[in-house]
């Protein structure tokens, strides 16, 4: 097999044969491919598409060029979840405990990320002592005894992804659907686990805009699921406002812990419950929905879920009594306000706006190498609906260690529009693609 | 500028700015873009296509990336010539006398080239002692003291093209029309010529397989040429069967003696007569196409266009005597003959299969250090409308030094037609195409 006539096929619109795929995966994770062959070959593929046969082989491909996690050592049925990402998501560190308080082992696995925050790993590191970089057994015993671990992404899972995603970084070609799915999804059945919940982000703080775009992603992920045997539902929700009121690192960390004592923002509490339902049902303690949604509200009111995640802290090195003394997180240099310029009604708080200005604090890095500033974010003070009054803070800039606010300020000042009409707040569930769908 | 940019840009379908190519072009000429980035760059560039502004743009930065060759003390209009290639095509050694003759100055530059035979340089080379590898000056002389001089492509004209020529090889993007316009009309425009009249080959022995496929082809070329002012003309001709009786090196260095003898096949002389008269009206020394078509049949038959070969041929080092003693010439191993199985009359003779047939006997290369036997090669006894009977042959196989003819007769079995029905000659010039059309 030759590649340029791989390529060739691929360019003039035919689908490839398993043979053909499997022959470029295997080349890009030997190294005998040429990057700049393959590169031609992304461009071809986001040009001209890929079938959902040819998106599972490469999805396939991918996972079996590197290690498949083996969970058998944990009794029950495991469970997996992947945002797509957005400003203020930090919906995975309460609904791993919520789910694992359950009864429902969730070993979580979880990237950095380049990003306005950090990614999961970056908002629990924040977290005195707490370490990521657990070894498999170490993990594997933590899921075993507490029901829930997080782990950082290891390189021995789906390394052919690693490879052509730092290839598509570079060559305009990330934003083709059927390779965005198939390296979500690569990921994701590499880590082991026989159910996964996806929770695919939708609007303007998103990296999907349209409720088409990302309602073709789910469909995509959810095939894929469903033809190399991963139970995998998707769940669409809105990102058009950041979710909660934490965005940064350890405020978001604390806005965990106050979520999961029952004082969290609604939109963030009902997400992270829709989301822990759907995962309870799939680990098989609970048989419908509306049972494991009543089983999730009880461990989270009992504090059951706080416990574990106490637990899982102290089990990863880090300081337990954070849960309850949030003087122990990392602090901003400085805070600052901005306030409201006039009455009204809250009409849109625009989460990429408020994401950009998060990084501009120290919150998130725009290289891989770049360091964060765990203290640093934003507290947002008025969500859409929300009726407001000249004077009144709408945001609370937590400010980076050598870091300047102006930046954040003129994002921030051009975020929130502030009208007359009444305002229904956003959705926060748009819709679910399952694969009986 | 940063190159990602550029690439999305194209992906998404958008024209690239002046400053954009520029950049690209520069980036690859100095070698700062990484392959990887141009591959994508050029795949999306063949999905999305160009825009003639582009195209120009491309060749112009491609021209500028290396010397335009300064013909200034070259008295009168200099004029070049390019085939787009096909099976048995000589018309350059034929062209560049005729012309030269009509006191027209026609320095050629022409490729070795892969394919079915060796190009114009590999066929001036079966001349003994012939050499293409003159210095600038000796070339200049030679054109200044007979009117034309062959010489082989050199490194210094379009090296950007010469760079993503060797990338596009390698992954699936030749056949873009504007990447194929620009890099031919890049090196032409290096050439440093003041006219030039491109022969764009259609049929099932040419790159271009479709007459609107080749017509989009010359319109682009001409277009090119008209955007950076220079003279162009493209003529449309026909490829289904080969060009002339012979196919090979010093085969086709006899033909190209015979018919500036008078003796030539009538479609080649038909061919050259007409691509001659069209240069010779370039090169301002005379009014019309008719005048011109007129001087040109004078030098043909007066001998004086075969007098100006010899002069060149001795000037470039090569044996003169050849033009009058053709066993001078290398010679294949052994000659073979196909004979025709019934009577009737050739209805197609299918140029691609008797170049195959060719390069099998050793008249070809497929890779560029191949090497090639100049005396190998096919003497095509029958062209289309000839009436033909049962056991006269229909092909003469000169099997080049250690080939076994086995392929070549395979190819060749299947390469004639013979049909009852009346058959028309296969048209020579198709259509033109020029700036003002």
């Amino acid at each position: 097999m030759r590649i340029v006539d791989v390529i060739v096929r691929k360019r003039d619109g035919a689908a490839l044969t398993r043979d053909e795929i499997e022959f470029v995966v295997s080349g890009v994770t030997s190294g005998a491919l040429p990057d700049y062959q393959v590169s031609a070959l992304l461009m071809a593929m986001l040009l001209r598409g890929m079938t959902a046969e040819e998106t599972a082989w490469l999805t396939e491909a991918m996972v079996a060029s590197g290690a498949r996690v083996d969970l058998s050592s944990i009794p029950g049925t495991k469970v997996g979840k992947h945002s797509t990402g957005g400003v203020g998501d930090k919906t995975s560190i309460i609904v791993a405990p919520l789910v694992a308080a359950c009864g429902v082992p969730m070993p979580k696995s979880s990237g950095r990320g380049l990003g306005h925050t950090g990614g999961t790993i970056d908002k629990l590191e924040s977290i005195p002592g707490f370490k990521v970089g657990l070894d498999r057994e170490a993990f594997l015993a933590a899921v075993r005894d507490i029901g829930c671990a997080f782990v950082g992404q290891t390189p021995d899972i789906a390394p052919a992804d690693k490879k052509l995603y730092a290839l598509r970084d570079v060559t305009g070609t990330v934003e083709s659907l059927p390779l965005i799915a198939s390296s979500i999804m690569s990921k994701k059945i590499g880590e082991g686990t026989d159910a996964l919940v996806l929770d695919v982000k939708v609007g303007r703080g998103a990296f999907m805009k349209s409720e088409a775009d990302a309602r073709a992603l789910a469909e995509a992920m959810v095939s894929i699921g469903s033809r190399v045997g991963l139970t995998t539902e998707a769940v669409l929700t809105g990102m058009d406002a950041p979710l909660g009121r934490a965005v940064g690192n350890a405020l978001e960390i604390i806005e965990c812990f106050e979520t999961l004592k029952g004082n969290g923002p609604p939109a963030l509490e009902a997400l992270c419950v829709a989301l822990a339902a759907r995962l309870v049902r799939l680990g098989k303690v609970e048989p419908t929905l509306e049972a494991a949604e009543a089983r999730v509200r009880t461990v989270l009111s009992s504090g059951q879920a706080l416990d574990t995640l106490r637990k899982v802290i102290e089990r990863q090195g880090g300081d337990p009594a954070v849960v309850d003394d949030y003087t122990r997180l990392p602090r901003a240099a400085s805070v600052e306000v901005i306030t409201a310029t006039r009455d009204g009604i809250v009409a849109s708080v625009d989460a990429m706006a408020v994401g950009r200005a998060s990084m501009a604090l120290g919150a998130g890095r725009d290289r891989m190498d770049a360091s964060i500033d765990p203290g640093a974010g934003i507290i947002v003070g008025a969500q859409p609906g929300d009726a407001v009054t000249a004077g009144r803070p709408l945001f609370g800039l937590h400010v980076g260690r050598g870091r300047s606010s102006d930046e954040a300020r003129l994002l921030l000042q051009e975020a929130v529009t502030i009208g007359d009409a009444p305002v229904s707040a956003p959705r926060i569930v748009i819709d679910v693609v399952t694969q009986a769908a």
